[in-house]
């Protein structure tokens, strides 16, 4: 439970906001490099903490970020020309380039200069590891890019996506970081004897009340669940919260790994990209058509658009026979049943009629964390976390281990094996 | 004409509002009882007066009414999973009875305390006489049931409908109480020789100027509309305000009686359950079929929605062509006809630009006994009314009569007659 | 740049507001004659100001005006019954003539008073050279209809048109006043040497940064474009800007000159009346078949409304391919590409983040008009163009000239000739 005031805190991040602020000191990845491919390619609406963003890729390959209405006259930028290192406001043909610059200004004499001292607001942005990423804070203030696991690896050993998603990005973060829902939410009626004995398998259904161990981290934090499993070992389950907006959850055993950004659009939408990969090997083409289809964590989205088939309006395709007879929900697709449950909280639910168990110790950690920080910046205490670079590469894990071994080896299956 | 606080306080019914206060006092109709007829079937959304709920019929039969949000974590309970007596929430499988009690929670250990100290928001209901009630308000001062003469009678004497209105509950009680207009809305432009003299023929034509007869009521009141018959007759039409938001409308020879609860679903819009009834005899194929197609007091829903087919978007099926020619309005049905001058106003009209003539008396006294109802309670008076049982037992009525006959018969006529 | 105050000075027209009240003391055109052409055929809606309005032709041919809502009980006068000399609600039948005079009040007594006293809110309406014009300011302080020069000429010299734009009216002034986009927005990317010297031709395209002359006229404003020609001769475009809303734009050469109200429809929309018109000849079938697709400053409305088929649900027909080879834009037709413009900055801009250079002292100055029209009359000096009639006598013009011949003429070539 948080009090209103706190869950403004939390959930607020538009201009002017602490957590705003907070969050303005990460790398935010916007686009898969992919989707903003051509240089003098069309430009690309994006919407980040509240503010309106075009996007577009310059004759050199550069990206550049910039304000969605012209200073002139605010004028739609979205319609602009890209053309020769600059975007051109069609309605006087100003022309920026990637840094804001204003390099022409044909509606004023040429000797005027006027141009040198306008400039349309831009972000910084890197085009790295099939990512476009973008910095929207202080001058200066910017970090490394973090260095994920996956970024040192093959591109054929990653699959990404990225969609939209109705609700606030706290709410998005909880979903993903809440390991004691699996063993509800995503459940089969019946137990299937063929499954296999980790994952959603057998220790998940038999177990439904995991303890946890939180351990803070110098780039947010781990929160492993743990459940029995046979004799005196346990089934331990380790998900990482990437600060300030990042998961990673444990993999089940030979399948992907799954890392998730879940980026404030604005208070009351989410932009996911979203990274499943091997460390060892290339996604196959059946898990990449899996992928498409919407499976393992994956969203099909509405054709023209970047929102998911499921939603409010077809109540995220439930079937109440399927409910009745096979599965938890009746919803299919695990992200499918995240995605009801999330949104159908409200945009931006409202935390002080909460009833939080010990099965929501992650949530709570979490959340103290991203209070903490918004707190600290807010008291002139930038977050270490935004330096970036090797503080972020790590891993999530899971495994049957007796108390002992966990003790022993928790710090070191958390890290990545050099390649 | 009514102050801009006076229209607020009649008005508005959500949670803490002195009139929503008032309305939670009585049982609250909120679906037809075979909407929800499948033990363990699907839940079913409902709003009451702001709230946002979910109806489910448990498996022995019996009906919950719970908060549509788990106390948890706030996610939707309407994915929930209806299964031996609750509902659960399928996201970490919390499960409510009916009563709201948490009957388990498999995300907690199972020696926790927690789960006696965490209910869900959950309201009484009634399955009774084909009709669901939920009661809002404060515990221990539910009344009965209101005994209504429909209820003395075999289910085939009635036919029940339900559907959504955009108005506030108020306007539409108005619309029903408010005699006057059935000399010009409903009417045809050429008088029909063939039409029979009473009802929305000949009298209400020929006297468009109804004087009236207000009487109070411990249930509320009856509203007389008296217009000039033959020689020193008058044709008296006596329709009942039933608190706090029922009507009963004086029938036409041979048809059907009306019985309407017009329930605040929020503020801008109402749920409406139709009852039309018989005292002596069952409904006719012919007639329930025109009542699934909107006729006599029905209407017909948008397929998979509880709308209305006429609508702001259709203009309520007005043909231009029809009015000039047939109607007053070219609007086909009399319930759309309704709906179109109700709606039409604005989901809340602002009464305080209104000029009420000696027209508008029945409307006039039903906003003095629900606002003195509100003013009373919140001064500590409950209404009497809300103890429900017999005084409910009451009908509307027309006739021609002289005014010594009125005077004499008035309490009589209102009485439903012993079966 | 303007403060946010004086942004909502210049921009907000509802009851009560300072430009409101200005724009209330002139005549405005609502609909074509032609669209309530019909005596007591249907009533029509129509939103000026912020206010709800329903337009009917009577009887007699006389048009009314009349408030939306009923005085009775806010009942919806658009489904009144349009019959003798009145509009009558269909509700309880009251009946109100042009004027808002209560002529038939069926629902009371006969010997009542109460018709007396009651009245519908009625604007005058006059109805000529095929427009609708109200008043909708103070009782006796209305003047003439603006004399145009279109208005001298027969009815087939001119086309008119009428349709809705997204946006507030100062953002539609201003786009149509600026003679500066014109060498961006609506050029073709490559010349083509078959077009005409002057217009959008040659001069247009070879000196992007035109230098202004303004001068303030009894009426509004013109606005005169100087730019390089031939030799020591400059080409001129004068524009003008007739209060309250109104623009007259410098014709191409043989094409038909463009008149434009830009009428406040409410503070997010704006009501456009459009006249393209000759002064010595009939408009062709050619050109009107060109205007009726969308052309030469006409837009094209979707099936069954008033809106344009170009919007920001389709990006206003942008075609990439197109903008990249062949237009600056890739939006076909000059009004699509400035409806993008003026509707894309957002239904009312926020002028505070604007940089204005040389190139907007036109918009500067129709503003300067409007924001010192609107604080005169605050301070008790009404518009003395309000007076109407032969002020309006004018005309736009271009020209290429010496600055000398400019200097001599620039009054003469702004009147109208004699017919």
């Amino acid at each position: 439970m948080l009090s209103e005031a706190d869950n403004r805190l939390l959930t607020q991040t538009g201009p002017g906001t602490p957590m705003g602020a907070f969050v303005r000191r990460f790398w935010l990845p916007f686009l898969l490099s992919e989707e903003l491919a051509e240089p003098d390619g069309p430009p690309v609406r994006v919407r980040l903490l509240g503010e309106d963003l075009i996007a577009f890729r310059a004759t050199d390959g550069g990206v550049g970020l910039v304000d969605a209405f012209c200073p002139h006259r605010r004028a739609p930028m979205f319609f602009g020309r890209n053309e020769e290192c600059g975007l051109r406001c069609v309605y006087h043909g100003w022309k920026f380039d990637s840094s804001g610059t204003c390099v022409d200004m044909p509606s004023e004499p040429p000797d005027s200069l006027f141009k040198t001292k306008v400039g349309i607001k831009a972000y910084p942005v890197r085009d790295a590891h099939g990512v476009l990423w973008a910095y929207l804070g202080p001058v200066g203030a910017a970090g490394e890019l973090p260095h994920l696991v996956w970024m040192d690896q093959p591109a054929e050993y990653r699959f990404m996506g990225r969609w939209l998603q109705r609700s606030n990005f706290v709410q998005a973060i909880e979903g993903e970081l809440d390991s004691s829902h699996l063993s509800s939410l995503h459940q089969p009626l019946v137990l299937d004897p063929k499954l296999p004995p980790t994952g959603l398998g057998k220790y998940v259904r038999e177990d439904t009340a995991p303890t946890w161990t939180i351990r803070e981290q110098p780039y947010g934090l781990t929160a492993t669940a743990r459940r029995r499993a046979d004799g005196d070992r346990a089934y331990f389950r380790t998900n990482q919260f990437l600060l300030p907006f990042g998961s990673l959850i444990a993999p089940d055993a030979g399948r992907a790994r799954m890392m998730r950004f879940w980026v404030p659009r604005d208070d009351e939408t989410t932009l996911v990209i979203a990274i499943n990969y091997h460390e060892d090997r290339a996604v196959s083409e059946d898990e990449a058509a899996g992928y498409r289809a919407g499976e393992y964590g994956f969203c099909v989205v509405r054709p023209g658009t970047d929102w998911p088939v499921p939603g409010p309006d077809n109540d995220y395709l439930m079937n109440r026979d399927v409910q009745r007879a096979k599965t938890t929900t009746g919803i299919p697709g695990i992200r499918n049943q995240d995605l009801a449950m999330v949104e159908g909280m409200g945009a931006r639910v409202d935390r002080s009629f909460e009833h939080l168990g010990t099965s929501d110790t992650a949530i709570i950690a979490m959340r103290r964390t991203l209070l903490s920080g918004a707190r600290d910046l807010a008291n002139g205490t930038p977050p270490v976390a935004a330096a970036g670079g090797d503080l972020y590469r790590v891993r999530s894990w899971s495994a049957v281990l007796t108390d002992a071994e966990f003790a022993e080896r928790v710090d070191e299956l958390q890290l990545s094996l050099p390649a």
